[in-house]
């Protein structure tokens, strides 16, 4: 049955010929006048330029990571890693290419008919979407394809002893499941770029955003979005680099991580089978002890079928939504294409779990999975749409003044973590206890199944964002910017669940890989148990380091978040001496100021290679295991805590500005900016940042299971 | 030996008496003209006002709880109970008395001499520093006293079967070491009463702050502490009321639970000490298998003795800070009495370790808690103090706007947790790996053996404090004012440590606690064993349940800071709707205002008592322990980053009034004042109530550990 993994291929260029088939459609619409293109031309070349220099600023960091890799491990570990930081890296390019495509085009056809205009945002989106499914599970189907001996059930477990070198310095076999290797180096590219993508975009995006109201407040006062404020176009590449490039990058990470870790239990599960309560485990997942070669390879591939299903889920949804006549109200045309995504998605798991030899509980993991992931989407979007009470109780505290705003807003935020909490802690227990530890790790698969769907709908929000700043920038009449804030509106409210969701498949994806590195690290001896952690232990050498490493994981977030921060305040700084200094010489400027400070983007991502390492070899595996649940715990809370406040004070400024507490230029409304600047940097750098942060310290366990002792070496 | 409680006994009655000798001090000297002490007699009005009126609405919540806990237990464990909450709240009385009797003293030996001004306030502050001490272990060694029974060796597993109201119904034997319950109770009473202290003090103080603010800008004009604002009053009293009442509970209760903490451990391990690898740990306390009753009261006792002489050293101390004749430098003067505290609290603890029976190392762990707890302190001074560069950049990221300071406030805050989370970790990792469970358990003892110290110096704050307002609004020349100012900033740096160190030896204590707890859980089958917490397990039903409750535990603290900062807004609109409405008629609507929302108050408290229970009943103990760690990690880091973030916005306002970047009036200033004003109720109502939530729960999972069910009931 490895003959399987060619449907996951055909579907996968299917995805991607797509993409050319919207780019074309795309092509086939005019940018509008001079005016319309010179902007869309200074955004796209200032997005490029942010890109290619991180690229290439990237390319040395990786490349030094893919050499370290091979020399600890196998050549083959080295290019997955490789690859999956090259599609990261693709996908953010192929987002950013479309968006900036895409936006003076929308701007166009709001001139002429605003079903055209969300047309042409919708495939922008679409571009993204498929692009991020696509290629992250083509780069897996390529991994089995290629790598298809690493795989095989029969060589399994065999070439343990291969690496000299390591082993012997250790004195320790290495990870002696090599596939797992492979697929977690491909996860922990694809995560490094995203991270790094996060972390760049956001203090960049944050830090020009910052740039452009001071400069445009201090030096001369232009209205937003005016083109004679270079710091503008600044803002604007920031947004495509956060919001496209960044978003993008972290659900393509979500999406492989929650992918990967079904496939690394799997693999350990299956070649422990021999051990009675490691083949209860198999026998849960429908699978008896004497699994055939058939079986082997579907449920191997299962994971990847479903995601394949999801994608084409994505597809008929935005075939719908472009085709749908109902022009009248694109709110309902944009919701009902996402749900109708998410349910084909849950009907062709059905069918496929329901055609596998696996046991059906496993599809009620995946639907559990889905549901909690909308919820705190949801739970995400009634905390900050000015629709619903707490943002408007937020803008009355506002305008009794900016303190007062802030400290409800940060109340706001905090209190949003209840539910979200709660879903977690529920679907945990309910998907746990429907498939024992395969549970979560479907339940994140259910989360990320629909992921191309989530990535297009939350692309179209910069998209019809960017369209209306260039309307703007380009004078045209009120009507067309009237016609692309409506679409911006449109998409607001799906990319507050978008957010949301991203949270929550995150904090549940980050949990899958902490158990598949627990499989790595108990199996790394040569043989596989089933892994336990134990915080308080009979055996002390556990017991201590588990919850030190705890508490250690647990401030983690804190000081990553307050770099994060501190970065953002820092680059704004320079970013302003840069304009004021060379403000008369526009638009050469531009290249000079569209570098964010690189050497911040490496030392904070380095923190995130080097800690989980450090606390490995220090403290022990098990120490490992904790630290990372310690850091989980924390990301979770403060990232929905952070996106939270940001996103409640941002929609109370807009809903003061439309009218409410005496609107523009009242008290209200400075109070209310002030509240904004302050949770800016944490909804746009903080909080999506936090969500990769586990994911890739988890990622990087995995691979560096084997080699980590068991204890501190004083104990 | 178990005569050795005569001594812990002896000691208490000779510090409860020094308090007399101190307020005999007190009383002999003046409180100054007729409007000082009519301003005196106001704060002291609303002080006692605001007590009463507490500890009314207070005594029938206890009194619920009491009756509660005799049908389930022991009408002794009923008794402790009421003991602690008794006692807590009679320090919270002491405390407040001595304050608002020393405060006018203060100004008014101020307008003669320096060091007498130092030494009444002191004095003030010994006064209740002893109290606290002498009460919290007074109750304890009376507990000994009169429930010799229940902690004789030879009964102490006997009573199992003595409840048969609670036993036949839920057909689990209750916890079978009654004098576990009794100690356990004895905290919680001590503990409830502390929460509803720093939640009701916090929540009026603020509101009260706030609503001074509010008043004295948008009615009339008037200078802050100017007594024709009725809210400064209020101000003043909400200072008393959380800075004193509320400190004094919060330490009084972390010292209780780090005694208790030691002594359920180790009656649960006496108990279980047949068991071979139990017996183990005693060996490694230094008793062998065949423990003598001698030995036994002996390592039963050690506990309190440290702690007595804690007492003995914090009298000293008192002595040469009152006699010291360095008129010149005060701030030394202070520093050295603290130093001096600690070092012989060392000294004798030393001395008590080294003739107990008890293994030397213990020795060390409590060194290592009392240097932990005094590193934690210090980096709060680091960051929060304008003497240090943090507060400093702040300042000027405040200078450039309210919006760049708060976002630097809370990446210091942030960042502020990293060495205490690192102290934190390397303490578990050392103490544990010196005197395993018990290592925590002693860390966390060390850590608060010079309480009294701490409370003393921490109390002198508020009174030179009060002494300033006082001196302000009775009139009294510039010459006067600036003293109460100097020893006002002499208080203001060993407060800053006392308050990090509270945030550190909560963590530690609730730590201690949580261990406590698992061991009532492990044993409440009705025999002993080592009890063990796996985060991940080989059995589905315990793996699931402990992973969810830690997410779970992890939000609520976020959820509780949330609730208690919406409680702070909601009662300053209040109060100042009732000033405004009564502003002609003072000072009778002192009366009317002083009330805060007790309704508030007594829902946040009982979240805390009923989510434990609630978590036990529904998931099981080992996830309800899950439930608690999660807590106390978010929690902790929380905690830090509200005090930090809050105490340098504070600072970065006075750096500023002191004449840095325009000084007061200035825009740097404005900017500040908003700062001040967001970062306050972090710093005063959240980050110290954060502290005694997890205690608070741990204690009540200690007392119920043996209703709970090992799972759901579902699994």
């Amino acid at each position: 049955m490895f003959e399987l993994i060619f449907i996951p291929a055909v579907i996968c260029a299917f995805a991607l010929l797509s993409t050319l088939l919207f780019n074309r459609y795309l092509a086939k619409h005019d940018a509008g006048s001079e005016k319309m293109k010179e902007l869309q031309k200074h955004i796209r070349e200032g997005a490029w330029t942010f890109m290619f220099e991180e690229a290439r600023v990237f390319a040395v960091v990786t490349g030094i990571i893919a050499v370290i890799l091979w020399l600890l491990f196998y050549w083959e570990v080295a290019s997955a890693f490789l690859l999956g930081a090259f599609l990261s890296m693709s996908a953010g390019f192929i987002g950013m290419h479309s968006a900036t495509f895409a936006n003076a085009r929308v701007t166009n056809a709001a001139q002429h008919s605003e079903k055209k205009a969300f047309n042409i945002a919708i495939a922008g989106g679409a571009i993204m979407g498929l692009a991020v499914a696509g290629l992250a599970l083509g780069g897996l189907t390529l991994l089995f394809l290629i790598f298809r001996e690493a795989f095989n059930p029969a060589t399994l477990a065999i070439e343990s002893k291969a690496v000299p070198l390591v082993s012997s310095i250790l004195g320790r076999d290495i990870n002696f499941i090599k596939a797992a290797l492979i697929v977690s180096a491909y996860s922990m590219g694809a995560s490094l770029v995203a991270l790094f993508d996060r972390v760049g975009g956001g203090i960049f995006t944050k830090a020009a955003d910052m740039a452009a109201d001071l400069v445009g407040k201090a030096e001369v006062h232009l209205p937003e979005d005016d083109p004679r404020n270079p710091a503008s176009i600044a803002d604007n590449v920031g947004d495509n680099v956060g919001d496209v490039g960044g978003l993008g990058a972290d659900l393509l990470e979500s999406f492989v991580g929650s992918i990967i870790s079904v496939i690394v239990i799997y693999l350990y599960v299956y070649v422990g089978r021999s051990n009675a309560s490691i083949s209860a485990l198999l026998e849960q997942l429908g699978a008896p002890l004497g699994l055939s070669i058939q079986q082997y390879w579907w449920l191997l591939i299962v994971p990847l079928l479903i995601i394949s299903f999801g994608i084409i889920a994505t597809l008929i949804a935005l075939f719908y939504m472009v085709v749908s006549k109902r022009a009248k109200n694109l709110q309902a045309t944009l919701m009902n294409g996402t749900r109708l995504s998410a349910i084909l998605t849950m009907v062709f798991a059905f069918i496929i779990i329901y055609l596998s030899p696996m046991n059906f509980s496993v599809f009620w993991c995946i639907l559990i999975g889905a549901f909690a992931g909308i919820a705190i989407g949801y739970i995400a979007e009634y905390y900050t749409s000015s629709a619903y009470r707490p943002v408007k109780k937020l803008a009355e505290e506002t305008s009794a003044g900016a303190a007062i705003g802030i400290t409800g807003g940060m109340a706001l935020g905090m209190l949003s973590t209840f539910i979200p909490g709660l879903v977690v802690a529920i679907a945990i227990v309910a998907t746990y206890w429907l498939a024992g530890l395969f549970g979560i790790a479907y339940g994140a698969l259910g989360m990320l199944s629909f992921v191309g769907m989530t990535v297009s709908v939350d692309t179209y929000g910069p998209i019809a964002d960017n369209a209306g700043g260039i309307a703007q920038g380009a004078g045209l009449p009120e009507k067309v910017r009237k016609i692309t804030d409506r679409l911006d509106a449109i998409g607001n409210t799906t990319a507050a669940v978008g957010k949301g969701f991203a949270i929550g498949s995150a904090a549940f994806s980050a949990l899958a890989l902490i158990v598949a590195y627990m499989w790595s690290a108990a199996g790394s001896a040569g043989e596989v148990t089933i892994p336990t952690i134990e915080m308080l232990s009979a055996n002390p050498k556990i017991g201590a380091t588990v919850i030190a490493a705890l508490f250690l994981g647990a401030m983690i977030p804190y000081v990553f978040s307050a770099l994060l921060i501190q970065a953002v305040s820092d680059t704004a700084k320079k970013m302003v001496e840069e304009i004021k200094r060379q403000f008369r010489k526009f638009p050469d400027i531009l290249k000079g100021k569209r570098k964010p400070d690189y050497n911040k983007c490496i030392a904070i991502t380095s923190i995130t290679i080097i800690l989980p390492l450090l606390v490995g070899f220090a403290l022990g595996k098990y120490a490992l295991a904790g630290f990372l649940i310690g850091a989980l715990l924390s990301c979770m809370q403060l990232a929905i805590y952070c996106a939270n406040t940001g996103g409640a004070l941002d929609n109370a400024k807009k809903y003061i500005e439309d009218g409410h507490y005496g609107g523009k230029g009242s008290e209200a409304h400075v109070a209310s900016v002030i509240g904004d600047t302050v949770g800016d940097p944490l909804k746009d750098t903080v909080g999506p940042s936090l969500d990769i942060l586990v994911k890739l310290m988890s990622v990087i366990a995995i691979l560096f299971a084997s080699l980590f002792p068991a204890y501190p070496i004083f104990f």
